[in-house]
């Protein structure tokens, strides 16, 4: 059995929708069916969860001309689909009393806000699952507390618990096509809570993980992953297949694609997952696997990211100081600063850290913390840096990919003001200066895939 | 004015004092002299502290037939000295009764065994002072206690003590050439305290900053400092000057210089050293300094060294795991062992470690400790790697560097275990299999300096 999540913009509109009943009538497998809110249908459009947030605002300013017109906005948004799916039953009234009758929950509940997030994909499932069933096919909505979908009570940032497994592997007991809001679970005490980032990507890898599915299908309305972002380097490759860890190293170093915490739950199921284009399902799109054969090419794909930022510190003897490291450590905590790489010399070291910690007054704290704990002879902050990263789990076997790629960069002309090859095993990373960073990302992509 | 120091296979014979004795002559700003104890002549001869520790264990073990034998070879080797050089004075005596009263001494004195140590360096300076006024020059000897070396009360492993400067300041009113005796100070009680590596270079660090020397000459057997191994690189080029962090680099990378703890004081003081040949003494050596002006070459010299392993650690979304890198720490420090390098990635991490810590049953327990404190996807152990080390002040300004080596590597067929380029400005490391490390050494050298 399959597990298919659509996006928004796989659900804006009844033409959008028309082919993923058409995708879900391709395979019987597909038999659970995981939606999210309308989404836009032009750039210039609106999101229903968008509309949904001003109209909570409404609510909590007390704004009567507002609420009603929000109300109106999102009834009509789904009224529109509901009409030009040509369907006749009773599902807009009950969708209509859905979104006023939001406009009574009580502004003191910690949930409310989350509740009135989540009937985006409620209500989308509701329409959907009527659309379906008025079309022949054998479907069933099922609200979060059906599934079994039991979180953690953290508005906005919902974790499973682990009981909930156990519930949502009944759901292989029905025999339905089951069509399932993503975004929120519920809590023990029956409140609808949401996921943070990626919300129906979540429910999707939950649900798929704990029915054991044999794929999860994430459409979208891309082909999958390119080698690079096609909007810096020109119509890149297509990637066929990628492990999940270099699918998290991509995603983690600049690619869009599925958030960490939707890929942790398949991951851990080992369930395969693919991502596919709602508007060109016969295309293979991207598997991300547990392991893949890899066939000679070291590098899948070439990732870049801006706004980090380098501190860098010096001390002579600095390796004969025990805890030295711990110290920088610990003056970064007390600032509150993350940061995303340490690696250290003899007698210096260069942190770096996303330049958005490093504001003004937060720099000059840190560089006087820094001064007055550890007296190094310097220690100062570089700005304005990109991290550029190759990615592919047969690069250690590969001799020289480092030296192709800083080949490439040197005959650019492209400084590295820092490389690191080797701490991890799939991947290399470089940092450029961030006005270098496009060239960059175009010579090694032209170096390994031209 | 200048401090002076001289090695032991630059004290060894008469014929090697002698030319002491004309470098010394030939600076009048030569005011400072620090001596060893005197070395081998030939490879298989014995050094006279090598004898002394004999000398000491068969004191320990009351051992009176070989007391005797080795108190008659250690007094036969300073008389030798004394009748090649033609003295006629009573020290040849003073020297006899010194040797022979360390016999006396308390076996239950914990600086015992560093009296007998001192005992080399004290004699020779005693029999070098001697010889010296008998040529004209105006000396004098001047025992670490009258020259204000105050140290710490640790056998073998003495410290300055802070005052101690105070003390060595004065000796610059004394119009003589003072000859010191290098490796030892003495305590508060008054009692000889050896330092660790690096003894008499120690001393002559620690007076020449005391002193605010114009130089610290240190005075070997060698031209100073070749830009790679001269064992495994033919002919390397000599190095004119070099910058402290550069030298320490270097030598905690491979190369056998000065010691760390040799270094610091002139460092701190900014004195400049530099290394010269005793044999060859119009050479102008390798100077040490705080800052020099580089010229447009960025690497001034390669160093490697083998005996290193790989704890390899991965975890899918370990980057979420606060405090992981912490807990690896701990249960690296739990089983006392020291690391060199912790470069991160994303969701792995490789830990670089001399190997002599990674004996099997603490191997063993090392991936036991992490398997289970921390439950890794993946947790190993790689062996025989060694580290090269490029380096220069002017590396991070040059566009190159990088590209240059690992094409060097890459050429040769030779695979990069690892690479860091940029946590230090003034070093790029490269990790290699042990057997590579030769070749790969030769393929770097030969890229920047042929």
């Amino acid at each position: 059995m399959k597990v298919a999540k659509f996006g928004g913009s796989s659900l804006a509109s009844a033409a959008q929708i028309r082919r993923v009943l058409e995708i879900v009538r391709a395979d019987k497998r597909r038999k659970f069916i995981i939606v999210s809110a309308p989404g836009k249908r032009t750039s210039a459009d609106t999101k229903v969860t968008d509309a949904l947030i001003a109209y909570y605002k409404s609510c909590k300013a007390h704004d009567e001309q507002s609420i009603k017109s929000s109300q109106q906005w999102i009834i009509q948004r789904f009224k529109t689909i509901y009409d030009e799916l040509g369907l006749t039953s009773d599902i807009l009234s009950t969708i209509t009393q859905n979104i006023i009758g939001l406009a009574t929950l009580s502004q003191s509940n910690p949930f409310t806000y989350d509740t009135f997030l989540a009937a985006g994909e409620n209500n989308n499932a509701l329409l959907i699952a009527d659309y379906f069933s008025s079309e022949g096919i054998h479907s069933r909505y099922i609200h979060p507390s059906d599934a079994g979908i039991f979180v953690s009570s953290d508005p906005g940032n919902a974790r499973l618990l682990p009981e909930a497994n156990e519930h949502i592997k009944y759901l292989n007991e029905l025999d339905e096509v089951l069509i399932i809001p993503g975004f929120f679970g519920v809590t023990n005490e029956n409140e609808v809570c949401t996921f943070s980032r990626g919300g129906s990507d979540i429910t999707g890898s939950i649900i798929a993980a704990g029915v054991k599915a044999e794929l999860y299908e994430n459409f979208t309305d891309v082909d999958g992953i390119f080698a690079a972002h096609p909007g810096i380097v020109k119509a890149p490759v297509h990637v066929k297949e990628l492990t999940y860890r270099e699918m998290r190293e991509l995603a983690y170093s600049g690619f869009s694609v599925l958030h960490d915490e939707a890929l942790l739950p398949v991951f851990r199921a080992h369930v395969p997952l693919v991502i596919k284009n709602t508007n060109n399902p016969t295309h293979p799109g991207t598997k991300i696997v547990i392991s893949r054969e890899t066939k000679g090419a070291p590098v899948v794909g070439i990732a870049s990211s801006s706004g980090f930022s380098s501190l860098y510190i010096s001390k002579y003897l600095m390796n004969r100081e025990i805890g030295f490291g711990r110290k920088v450590l610990s003056v970064l905590e007390k600032l509150a600063i993350r940061f995303e790489h340490m690696p250290t010399g003899i007698d210096d070291m260069s942190i770096i850290i996303r330049s958005r910690y490093l504001t003004p007054p937060v720099s000059k704290a840190l560089i006087a913390n820094l001064t007055e704990s550890l007296h190094p002879d310097e220690a100062y902050i570089n700005r304005d840096f990109s991290i550029i990263t190759l990615v592919g789990e047969d690069m250690k076997e590969h001799i020289g990919v480092t030296a192709k790629a800083t080949a490439a960069l040197s005959k650019k002309g492209i400084n590295i003001a820092m490389l690191s090859q080797g701490s991890s095993e799939v991947s290399v990373m470089f940092i450029v200066k961030e006005k270098d960073e496009r060239e960059a990302l175009r010579a090694i992509y032209s170096a390994f895939f031209d």
